[in-house]
C-alpha cells in the first residue's frame, strides 16, 4: 500500500520534472536566442507552465499519497531522501496559493524584458514599476513560506537554494568572512604592488578563436560534448536535463581570459550535472544538490583548478596557439599573475574572488531589507553605491555598472546570492580534501589532465545527486562541516605564500 | 452567461495555446541545437506536455463550456469562427484516450531518434520496428478520429492539416494532376533538351557566406528580425511562436541555389507566420490556417516569386557578391535557368516543381496504404522503388535516397502530404491572382522590392489568420475555389512559353 504510494509518487514526480525541465529550456532559449519580439508570448509559456506545475504539486491526490508513502517510508537511502525531497517540493509549492504563482511568473517576465532595456540605458527609473511588483509580489511568497516553514521570511527565500545550512549558521560563516576579509584584503593588495603589474596581451580577440579555445578547455575538464552545448549569452550560466547539459559564455574581444574563466566555470557546473546519477535522473534525489554544491562545484573548477599556478602553466601555450597570440605577455607566469590579479571593481562577475565576497555581503543587505520591508525598491540605488564605497572601495558612476548589473532580482531570485559566497567556501574545502586525499590531481592538472579531480568529485560530490544535505556532504567528503578556514588559507597561500 | 462561457473560452484556450507554443519551441531545438544525448529527456518532456494539453483538452469543464457558449453563438465573425475551431480541436483531442496520446508522443520520439542514425546508414531494418509501432498507433488514432469525424480514417488524419478541403474534392484535383501532368512534364524535358544546359558555378560556397546571402534575401522579402531567426538544420523547416518565428536551413557547399531556396520557402512561410492577426494571436482563430494555405504561402514565395526571372535578375549580382563568386555562370540568365531546371531525382525536397507533385503522389498512395492497413510497414522499401520508378522514373539505390529520405512518417506526421500540391496549386491561384490584381508586383520583384506583393498577401490571407476556409479564402482572394488551371498555366508559361 504504501510502497506502491512511493512508486505513484515517483511517477507523479518524473512527470513533473519533466514539465520543470521543459521550463528550464525555454528559460535558456529566453537568454540565449529568442529575438525580442518573443518575449511576451514567452512569458505566457512560462506562465502556463508554471500554472500546471503548480497545480500538479497542490494536487490533493499527491497530498495523500505523501502522507501514505510516510507511513511506512523506504529504508533505502535513496528512495528514503527521495522521498523527503518530494516533501521538501511539495511544502514550497503548497505554501503558495495559484493566483500568486501565476502573478509572479507574468511579473517576473515583464520585469526581464524591462531589465533587458534599461540595463543598457543605466536606466534605473524605467526598470523601477517592474522591479517593484516584483519585491511586493516575492514580499508575499516571502511571507506565504515563513509561515508554512516557520521561518523569517528572508530565510524561507534562501530555503528554497540551501536547506542543508541553518540561517544561524549562514550568518555566523558571514560574520567570520566580514572579521577577516577586509584586512586580508588589504594585506593581498598591500602585496601585490610589491610586485609588476602583469602585461596584458594585445587583442582584438576574435570571438570564433575564443569559443575554439573554449571548447578546448570543456575538453579538458572532461565535458562531455554529446550531452551537452557551448553558447552564447549576455551572462554566463549553466541550464539544461539529463543527457542535455548547456552553458553559456560570452566574448570579450580585448580580454580572452574573462570568456576562459567564464567556461571553466560553468564547466564546473555542467560537469557536476554530467555526473549526477543516471538511474535517478527524473527524481527529486537525482538532481544536484543545494546551490551550496553547485557553486562549489563551478568555483573548485574555476577558481582552485583553472587558476591554479600548475593548470596556467599547462594551458599557456594552448591560449598563445589558439588566439594566435603574438608579442608580450604569453608565458605562463605572466597569464597566472594576469588571472590572479586582485583590484576592487564595480562589477560582481568580474570580481576577482577576495572582492567577491564583499559584492555577495552588499547584495545580501540590500535583498534582505527589501523583504522585511525596511528598504523601498526606489532607494536601492543610493544604498547600493554607498555600499560598494563601503565595502569595496568605489563608487559605480551609473547604475548599468552599479544596480542594474545582475539579472537576478528582476527574475525574483531572492536568498540566491548568499549560496555564491557559501560556494566558494565549500569550493576551497573541497578542494584540499581532494588534494589531500589524492596527490595526482595538482601534477594532473598541470599535464591538462582533470581525470583524478573529476574521478574524486563523481564520488564524492556529483554521484551523489540530492541524497545528502549540504553539511553531510561535506562531512563526508572534507571530514568537516563548513567552514571558513580552507577558503581564507587558499587566499594566504595563493597571494600571500 | 453564453458571453461568460465564451471569455472562459478564450482562456483556457489561450493557455492551452502556450502549452503548445512551449512543445514547438522543444520540437524545434530537438532538431537544431539539441545535443544527442538530450534525446531521452526530450522524448519525455513532449510526453509531459502532451499528456497535460491532452488533459486540458478532454477536461469536462471544457466541454460544458463549449455546449453553453454554442447555444447562443457570437454573431462577430472572428469570435464566431473562433468558438468553431475551438470545437475542432476539442473533436480531435477527445476522440483520443490519454493513453493512446502519451504511447504515441513516446513512441514518435524514439522513432525519430532511430530515424536520425538510420537514415544517414539507409539501414530500414533498423528503423522498422520503431516505424511499425508508429504507424500502429497512427492507425489507432486514425480509427478513433473516423468514428469521431464520421470520415474514412486516412481523411481523418487529413483532416488535421485540411479541413477545408473535402477528400472527394482533393481526390478529383488529385486525379486531374495525375491526367495531364505526366505528358506536361515529358513535354517540358523534350523542350529543356532543345536548350544549353546551364553552368554551375564552381564551389565550394562557405556556409558563413551563404548564411549572410540568406539573411539578405529574407530582408528583401520582409522578413522582420526582430521577430524571427535563422537557423541550421538537417531539413528546413519554420516553427516559433508569436513575435518569435524562426526558419531553418542547411548549406550544401558546392550548391548555393538549394540553400537560397530554402531560405526563401521558409521565409514564405514566415511571413505568414509575422502576418497573423496580433489581436488574436493567443486564439485558435488567430493561427495559420490550413497546411494548404501555408504551404501556398512558402511555395508563392519560392517557386512563383524568387524563382521567377524578374527578382532572378535582381539577385543575381547580390549572389555573386556574397558569395565572392568568379568565373562562369553567375549572370542572371544563366542562374534563371539553373533554378528552374527540371529533371528527375530521388529526393522530395531538392525536387522541381514539375516532378514534385509525383513524390506526393507516391506518399500519399503509400500511407493510404499503411492506414489502411493494406501495405506492411516491412514492404514500404520495395512499394517505393517500385512506385518511383513508375512515376519519377528513378529508383533509388539505397532507402537513404528512398523511403528514410523524409522525417514526416517517424513523427506521426500521416495525412500531411497532400498539402504539399494542394499549396502548390493554391501558390499558382494566389500568386496570378495578386498578379492581375496589382501589376505592380512583376516589376517590383525585379528591383528585390516584395513589398507590394506582401501588402495584397498581408490583407488577403497572413491578416485572415484562420477566419476563412481554404476554399473561401481562395475565392475571396482569387475569385475561385481551389483548382488546377493555374498551376497548369504557370508550369506552361515558364517552361514552355
Amino acid at each position: 500500500m504504501t510502497a506502491a504510494a512511493y512508486q505513484q509518487l515517483e511517477q507523479r514526480f518524473a512527470h513533473i520534472w519533466a514539465l520543470e525541465q521543459a521550463q528550464e529550456l525555454l528559460h535558456w532559449d529566453r537568454e540565449t536566442l529568442m529575438p525580442s519580439g518573443g518575449a511576451s508570448a514567452r512569458g505566457e509559456q512560462l506562465a502556463a507552465l508554471e500554472l500546471v506545475v503548480h497545480e500538479r504539486m497542490t494536487d490533493p491526490v499527491l497530498s495523500d499519497l505523501l502522507d501514505n508513502a510516510e507511513v511506512d517510508a523506504p529504508n533505502d537511502p535513496w528512495p528514503a531522501a527521495n522521498l523527503r525531497l518530494m516533501r521538501r517540493e511539495w511544502r514550497h509549492a503548497n505554501a503558495l496559493g495559484a493566483d500568486l504563482v501565476e502573478a509572479s511568473s507574468r511579473a517576473v517576465s515583464a520585469a526581464v524584458a524591462v531589465w533587458l532595456n534599461a540595463r543598457p540605458k543605466a536606466d534605473f527609473q524605467a526598470f523601477l514599476p517592474a522591479f517593484r511588483e516584483v519585491v511586493g509580489l516575492t514580499r508575499e511568497v516571502a511571507a506565504a513560506k515563513a509561515e508554512a516553514l516557520q521561518v523569517s521570511p528572508y530565510d524561507a527565500l534562501l530555503n528554497r537554494y540551501e536547506d542543508g545550512i541553518s540561517g544561524d549558521e549562514i550568518d555566523r560563516l558571514f560574520a567570520r568572512l566580514a572579521d577577516v576579509l577586509p584586512s586580508l584584503r588589504d594585506r593581498i593588495l598591500a602585496h601585490q604592488e610589491t610586485g609588476a603589474a602583469p602585461a596584458l596581451p594585445q587583442g582584438p580577440f576574435a570571438a570564433g578563436r575564443q569559443r575554439a579555445l573554449g571548447e578546448r578547455l570543456m575538453a579538458f575538464a572532461g565535458f562531455d560534448t554529446d550531452s551537452g552545448r557551448l553558447d552564447i549569452s549576455a551572462h554566463p550560466f549553466t541550464a539544461g536535463a539529463p543527457g542535455d547539459v548547456r552553458i553559456t559564455t560570452r566574448f570579450d574581444e580585448d580580454d580572452f581570459t574573462s570568456s576562459v574563466m567564464a567556461v571553466m566555470h560553468e564547466t564546473g557546473h555542467a560537469l557536476y550535472e554530467q555526473g549526477l546519477p543516471h538511474d535517478w535522473r527524473f527524481q527529486p534525489v537525482g538532481q544536484a544538490a543545494n546551490m551550496t554544491v553547485h557553486e562549489s562545484q563551478s568555483l573548485l573548477v574555476e577558481m582552485q583548478a583553472a587558476r591554479s599556478a600548475e593548470f596556467l602553466g599547462f594551458i599557456a601555450p594552448v591560449m598563445q596557439q589558439e588566439l594566435g597570440g603574438t608579442g608580450q605577455g604569453w608565458d605562463a607566469d605572466n597569464l597566472h599573475r594576469l588571472t590572479i590579479r586582485v583590484g576592487p571593481g564595480f562589477i560582481r562577475v568580474d570580481a576577482d574572488e577576495v572582492h567577491y565576497p564583499f559584492h555577495i555581503t552588499l547584495r545580501t543587505r540590500l535583498e534582505r531589507a527589501l523583504i522585511a520591508g525596511e528598504m523601498d525598491p526606489g532607494d536601492v540605488p543610493e544604498a547600493w553605491n554607498t555600499g560598494m564605497a563601503e565595502l569595496v572601495g568605489v563608487t559605480p558612476p551609473d547604475n548599468r555598472l552599479g544596480c542594474l548589473q545582475d539579472i537576478h532580482w528582476a527574475t525574483g531570485l531572492f536568498g540566491y546570492f548568499p549560496t555564491y559566497s557559501l560556494g566558494a567556501l565549500a569550493a576551497a574545502q573541497l578542494f584540499r580534501a581532494a588534494c589531500d586525499q589524492v596527490p595526482q590531481i595538482k601534477p594532473s592538472l598541470a599535464q591538462g589532465d582533470f581525470a583524478p579531480l573529476l574521478i574524486w568529485l563523481r564520488e564524492k560530490v556529483h554521484g551523489q545527486g540530492s541524497l545528502l544535505s549540504t553539511q553531510e556532504l561535506l562531512e563526508q567528503a572534507s571530514g568537516a562541516q563548513l567552514g571558513t578556514a580552507a577558503f581564507e588559507a587558499h587566499l594566504e597561500q595563493r597571494y600571500l605564500g
